[in-house]
């Protein structure tokens, strides 16, 4: 760990962030096991330059942990039909342990049957969707998923906010370069990228949300103060988002984005929704090619003319950070600290 | 049959236009068994209003089937791999025959599993997507489809087309009601509207489509004359096309939207590339209640204040069809009897 006061930076390399955000986690009544999964999770956010998912979100971890809202120490129950349909239920625990509670049943079941899935529900999913599927490709696997969250987008043409950001996600191998994934709120942004843009005192572009009274405006405070998001992509945006919440909800059996009561525990951030993940094996279908045609494929998106592919700039970061370290601001490094107190 | 020579329409019942539609396919060397399905297909879209993909596509059937692109009494040869993932080689027909070689062996996969996956290769499909999945949901299962189409779609900040329209289409069981039924194409128009606005000399909405020069236009015209159009959502629907390609093309071992070669059939218009079925039973879940929650969840969206649902003005259509007839313009049934002789 290497500290520069000039620039108000602290160093970090991705063992010692995961290692400091695991204490923390302990810190705050998480058990060990869910601790490394959940460090490891927000770390490799942090290293990726995930920001709105990387240690911006240990304080509402936190706050979280602390309201009584979420149980760091709940044991998931995996619930196994013998076919290709999983169950977990994550006790009112992080989705991340659910997930892997399950996640080697899953990819045997899926190498066995050519397809599988995977439903998690009573689960609190609290950062990026990527680090879910990007493994998956790296095992040659194909997945999808899609989580729901906390009720902040107003579906298409109404007044009223009901759906999550509800991201999906997706990710596939390539041949000779690292899966390509991407990780899609169906928001018009992010809500984390709100919380940043709020606290730096940033406008955002037009048609990202509503205020208080459903009028549209660019001020992130407006939108987090009763306001509300947009859907991207107008009525088709607004309907993949309503397809997330049948998908990881009303699938998994967890709640509804706008179904959670959270009144009686201050402080908690987390939605307690639930996750489904579809995960193929590409070669079960017999075609010996498809890691070649998702690289070609790629490849002539480029060639079209598109300058960046979702998952470039994560990669990019992620191979700067393996270079020079996760540099974190002073103050950042200074939060961090005080949450081991 | 009723005809009112005053307002110049054609009033038939579905089975009529479906009689229609199969002697018509039959007389440009359909099989009498894959007539039987492209009729029903095309009559179903017409009957619910779906009209870029009714009758209005027929010339454009007729002339590929006369120009020997498409083999419109391909025999599907379905490659049951034992488990949960079916691959049919369309043999240069039709997707939709394909799609009923496999249907019912997938359904019993789904049932045996959970999930089942059905990847159909080198298939022509020239119509809507939603009858392809509609029917799972009326028989109570969750399904997710996926086709690339033909080059018209310009990626994200690109200058090239290289994407089709590249649909998406999902359906879900409802309790006392039916089906949610949505078939989005990623594109920010189809391709048919496109074509139905040039033949009515309409202009179209800004940020649809650019021209040959990559120049933005609403024009259709333009867009058809060598331009293109959009995604739908800027980058994050661009993505998504892009997901199509792979989940249709490069996992089915079908061709890409750019990539199969056309040129030596003059009048040929049917994309051959792939399609993937994903087909989810969500009793298998154990959660026994997710009719009820899909619609609820509805109920929700139209509370929130969304005036419509995707699906909705097509049940409509359905109802007005099934009570009054499907009108025809004369100039339209005029059309169809042309394509007899």
């Amino acid at each position: 760990m290497t500290e520069n006061r000039q620039d108000e930076v602290v160093v970090v390399s991705f063992d010692e962030l995961t290692d400091l955000l695991e204490r923390i986690f302990i810190r705050h009544g998480v058990s060990a096991p869910n601790a490394a999964i959940l460090a490891r999770n927000c770390a490799a956010c942090q290293r990726d330059g995930s920001h709105s998912h990387g240690i911006f979100r240990i304080p509402g971890y936190v706050s979280t942990l602390n309201s009584g809202w979420v149980d760091g120490a709940a044991v998931p129950v995996v619930d196994d039909t013998g076919g290709a349909y999983i169950r977990v239920d994550a006790k009112n625990g992080f989705t991340q342990p659910a997930f892997f509670a399950a996640r080697d049943l899953l990819v045997d079941r899926v190498k066995e049957h050519g397809i599988g899935l995977l439903a998690i529900r009573r689960s609190h999913h609290f950062s990026a969707l990527w680090p879910d599927v990007e493994p998956f490709a790296e095992e040659g696997l194909v997945a999808l998923a899609f989580v729901n969250s906390m009720t902040c987008v107003v579906p298409h043409g109404g007044t009223r906010p009901l759906y999550g950001t509800n991201p999906i996600a997706f990710a596939a191998p390539r041949k000779d370069e690292p899966p390509f994934v991407f990780d899609l709120a169906t928001s018009a942004i992010a809500n984390g990228d709100v919380q940043i843009a709020a606290r730096e005192g940033r406008l955002l572009p037009e048609g990202m949300g509503v205020d208080k009274d459903g009028k549209p405006t660019r001020d992130p405070k407006e939108i987090l103060n009763g306001g509300a998001l947009l859907a991207f992509g107008g009525h088709k945006g607004s309907t993949f988002a309503l397809m997330v919440e049948i998908l990881a909800a009303a699938l998994t059996g967890g709640f509804f984005s706008g179904e959670f009561d959270w009144s009686e525990f201050k402080g908690a951030q987390t939605p307690k929704t639930g996750q489904l993940f579809i995960v193929i094996d590409p070669e079960r279908g017999g075609n010996g090619v498809f890691r070649e045609r998702v690289s070609e494929i790629c490849a002539l998106t480029v060639e079209a003319g598109q300058s960046r592919l979702p998952g470039d700039r994560r990669l990019l970061e992620r191979q700067r950070s393996a270079r020079e370290g996760i540099a974190l601001s002073a103050a950042d490094h200074a939060m961090l600290l005080s949450k081991l107190a």
